[in-house]
C-alpha cells in the first residue's frame, strides 16, 4: 500500500519555553499529531519539520515527498521568506499538494498566498467552544456528530476576513458570545486546502478525539487528486485547435 | 463487497418511436447506460425504471433500495406529479441519495425542486461540442483529459438559469458560437447532485468513453456519505443545551 | 421618483389569536413592517396581503405590481398550492422579482422551490441572540455594526439544510450554545433572494432598529436588476449563429 | 457630487515600442480608458500611473486617494516588489479599495495575492471571441446583451487556475475551439475584485462599447462599500463579551 506522505511544519517555539505548552505537547504539537495519526492510520506517515530547521524547514526534497503539508505557526509568520510561501502555493496549485492550516496559521504567509487573504480576525481568552457540524455529508465530517465540545480553546471571532469558503464544514460557538467559521475548505488550482481553528498551544484540543478524527479525515480529503493530464506551473502556448484521440461516431 | 445501487429512471418514449433513437439505443438509454456501467464496474449495479411503469416508475420500495438516482427526461416533465418530485428531493436532502440529472432533465421537476431552478436555457441543432475540463482535480474529472470532443450533441446555450454551482467541473464549446456550463455539482442537505449536459436521444454521446467515465465517476461521487448522526426529514425541537460525551480535559 | 413596490404576504393567523403576538403586532407583522419601512423610506411602498385573502393572497395582478415579495409563514405552509409557489419561483427567476423569506418561511413552499431546499433545521425556546455581521461590505449590511443583540428570538439551530449561500451576511449566536446562519443571499435566474432568521411572532425583533435597517437594505438589494435583454420563462430555440450589431474593427 | 476616484496602473511599455499597440493606444491603454470613462461619466475621475513612475507607480499618497485600482500588466509582473503587491492586497481587504484586473493581469502579483492564485491559463493567437453574459442581473452586466462579439482578442483558454469565482458574469467562446471564464467577481475582506479578460495590447477591444460599458459598470460595482464599523488591518484582542447600545425590549 502506498502511504499518504504528510509533512507537518511547526513553528515549534512555544513548546520549548511556555510551561503549559511544554506540559501538553512536550515534543511539539507536530510530534503529538504525528503520534495520534500514525497510531490510528496504517495508510498515513508523518514527517516533522520546523521553522528553525535548515532553510526554514522547507526544502525542495521535502516538498517532493509531501502529499499533504500541515502548517502550524503563530508569532513568527514574518520570518518565512515570501519565496518559500509562494513556492508552497505553487506546489498546491500546480502540483496538487494538500495544505492544512491549523489555528494561528490563518495569518501565515502560505495560507494567505494560497487562498488570498490577510487572515484577519479578532481573538480573546481561552474558553468553551461548541463546534457545530455544518455539512455532515462532507468527507472531513465523516464520523463527526452534530456537534462536539472543546472545553478550552482560544477565542477566534468573526468577522474572519477569509474568502467565502468553497465548503463551510464546521462553525464554532464560544461561551462569551462569539462565533467563528472554524472548518473551511478551498479549492485552488488542482490542490485542496483546509483551515481548522482549534489548536492553541496552551489548550488540549489535539487530545480531543473528534479533533483528531477531523485532522485525519482532512489529510485523506486533501491528498492529491488523480488528474487526467499533466498540469504545469506556467502558461502554455496553444498553437493548434483542440484535438481528440477518438470520436463518438 | 456492498455495491452502489443505482436506479436509472428513463422517460423511455423516444427510444420506442424515433428511428434514430431506436437505432442508437434499442433498449432505451437507461439500458445502454446500465450495460456500460455494469460491464466495467464490479461495484455498481443498475436497476431500470421508466415513466410508464407503475406509479410513474417511482415506488417507495425502489427508492429504499437506491443509492444514486439517475434521471433522463425530455418532453414529459409535467406528467410527473409534484409529490413524487418532492419525495425525491427529500430523499436526497435528508436521506443522502445521490441524484444525477442527464441532458434534458435540466427542466425536470426533481432537478428543479432539488437545486432550485426553472431550468431554462436556449437550445439548437445537433453539432460539434468540445467539452472542457474546468476542475481537473475533481473526483468526477478523474481520468478525463484537458478536453474531449463530442462530434454531435444537441446545442444547449447560456444563459443557463441554474444556481451558481458549488463546483463547475465541465463546460462546453459549440461550433456555432455558443457555450454552456455542462457539468455542475450541487450539495443539498446531505445529498450530492450532478448535472451533465450530453445525452440527446438522437446523438451517440453515451458511446463516448469519456462520457461513460464521467457518469461512472459521478455515480461514485454522488453515492451517499457516511454521516455521523441521524438526519431526519423534519425540524426537531431542542429542549436542552448541547451536550457532549467527553471533554478534552 | 419611481418607488420600489413591495408586497408583504403574511400568514396572518397568529396575530389574530395568540395574545403575545396580538400585543406586539396588533395589525399583523406585515402591517408593522409596512409602517417602519414607509415611515423611513420615501422610495418604497408596501402592499399587504394574507393567506386568507382571495386566492391565498396571490393574484397575477398583485404579482404584476410587485418588485419585491416578502414572505412570512409559519404553520400553514402546506395550505398554499404548489402552482402558486412555482408561479412565484418563476416570477423571481425569469422576471427578476426579489424574494425575502422571513423567519419560519425557511420551510415555506416558495422559498423551498426557489432556492432548492426542504428547509430543515432545529429549533427551541426564545432566547438571547447575538447577530454577527459576517460580510460588512455587503449592501444588506450597510449601517450595521460588527454585531448587535436581540434579547429574545426563537432559537434556530444548525445544521440548516439550505444550499450553501451565494453570500453569508449574518450569522447568529444563541445563549444556549447554538449557532445559525441567519442572513443568506441567493441568486436564482435574474432574481435575488434573502433569507433572514429573526421575526418570531412572540418576539419583538421587528422593533429592533438594526433588524429594520436590514429589511430595508434587503428590499433595495433585492429589487429587480436592469437586464440588458428580454428574459422569458421558457427555452427558446436558436436557429442562427450568434450575431452582433457592431464590431470592434 | 463626490466622484469615484479611479487609479489606472499600467505597465505602459508595449505602447512605447510595439507598432500596433502604438497605433491603437498612442498614449497608453490607461489614457485610452481614462478618456472613454471620463467622457461618459461625470461621477468618475481617473488618475494615471505606470510601472516606470516613482516607486513603481505606487505611492501611499496615491493609494490614499484611490477608490478603485485598475491594473494592466503583461510581461513585467516580477518587477513589482512583493511588499507593494501585499500593500495593495491589504488596501483592498481592510480598506475596501476596489481592484480591477485587466487581461494579462491574471498573473500579476496583486491579483494573485488578493484572490489567491498563480494565475495560470493557456493562451494563443488573436482571434474572434464571443462574450456570453452568464449572469444578466449582475450590476456589471447592466446594459449588456445576451452576448457580444469581439473580432480580435488574444486567446485565453481553460483550465484557468483561479478560485471558483463568487460570481461568474461573463464567459468567452473562441473560434479555434476554446472557452474561458472571462468576467469574474471576488469578495476579499471588505473589498471587491473584478477580473476581465479582454484587452490585449494589439487588439482594439477597449474600443468596443460593451467592453467600455463593462469597465464602467465594474468601477461602480467595485467602489468601496459603506461599512458600519471601522475595519483595521490587524487582529484586535477582545477583552469583553459582545455589547450593544440598545435592546429590543
Amino acid at each position: 500500500m502506498e502511504k499518504i506522505r504528510v509533512t507537518f511544519w511547526n513553528e515549534f517555539r512555544h513548546e520549548k519555553k511556555n510551561p503549559v505548552a511544554m506540559e501538553y505537547y512536550p515534543n511539539g504539537i507536530h510530534a503529538f499529531v504525528k503520534d495520534f495519526v500514525e497510531s490510528s492510520c496504517d495508510d498515513i506517515e508523518v514527517t516533522l519539520t520546523a521553522l528553525d530547521d535548515e532553510n526554514y524547514g522547507i526544502t525542495d526534497e521535502l516538498l517532493d515527498n509531501t502529499d499533504v503539508l500541515i502548517w502550524w505557526a503563530h508569532t513568527t509568520h514574518k520570518e518565512l521568506p515570501d519565496e518559500l510561501a509562494i513556492k508552497i502555493r505553487d506546489r498546491v496549485m500546480a502540483g496538487g499538494m494538500g495544505f492544512i492550516a491549523l489555528h494561528s496559521s490563518h495569518r501565515s504567509k502560505p495560507f494567505g498566498f494560497i487562498v488570498g487573504t490577510n487572515g484577519n480576525l479578532s481573538w480573546g481568552r481561552n474558553q468553551r467552544e461548541i463546534m457545530w457540524n455544518m455539512m455532515p455529508s462532507h468527507p472531513i465530517a465523516e464520523g463527526i456528530p452534530n456537534h462536539f465540545i472543546i472545553e478550552k480553546e482560544e477565542l477566534y471571532a468573526e468577522p474572519f476576513y477569509v474568502p467565502q469558503p468553497d465548503e463551510l464544514v464546521f462553525s464554532g460557538w464560544y461561551e462569551d458570545g462569539y462565533i467563528f467559521r472554524s472548518g473551511l475548505c478551498y479549492y485552488r488550482g488542482i490542490g485542496k486546502i483546509f483551515y481548522f481553528q482549534p489548536g492553541h498551544e496552551t489548550c488540549k484540543s489535539f487530545y480531543n478525539p473528534y479533533v483528531q478524527r477531523i485532522i485525519i479525515n482532512a489529510i485523506r480529503w486533501a491528498s492529491p487528486a488523480k488528474v487526467g493530464f499533466k498540469v504545469t506551473n506556467d502558461c502554455p502556448r496553444l498553437r493548434t485547435a483542440p484535438k481528440d484521440e477518438f470520436d463518438a461516431e
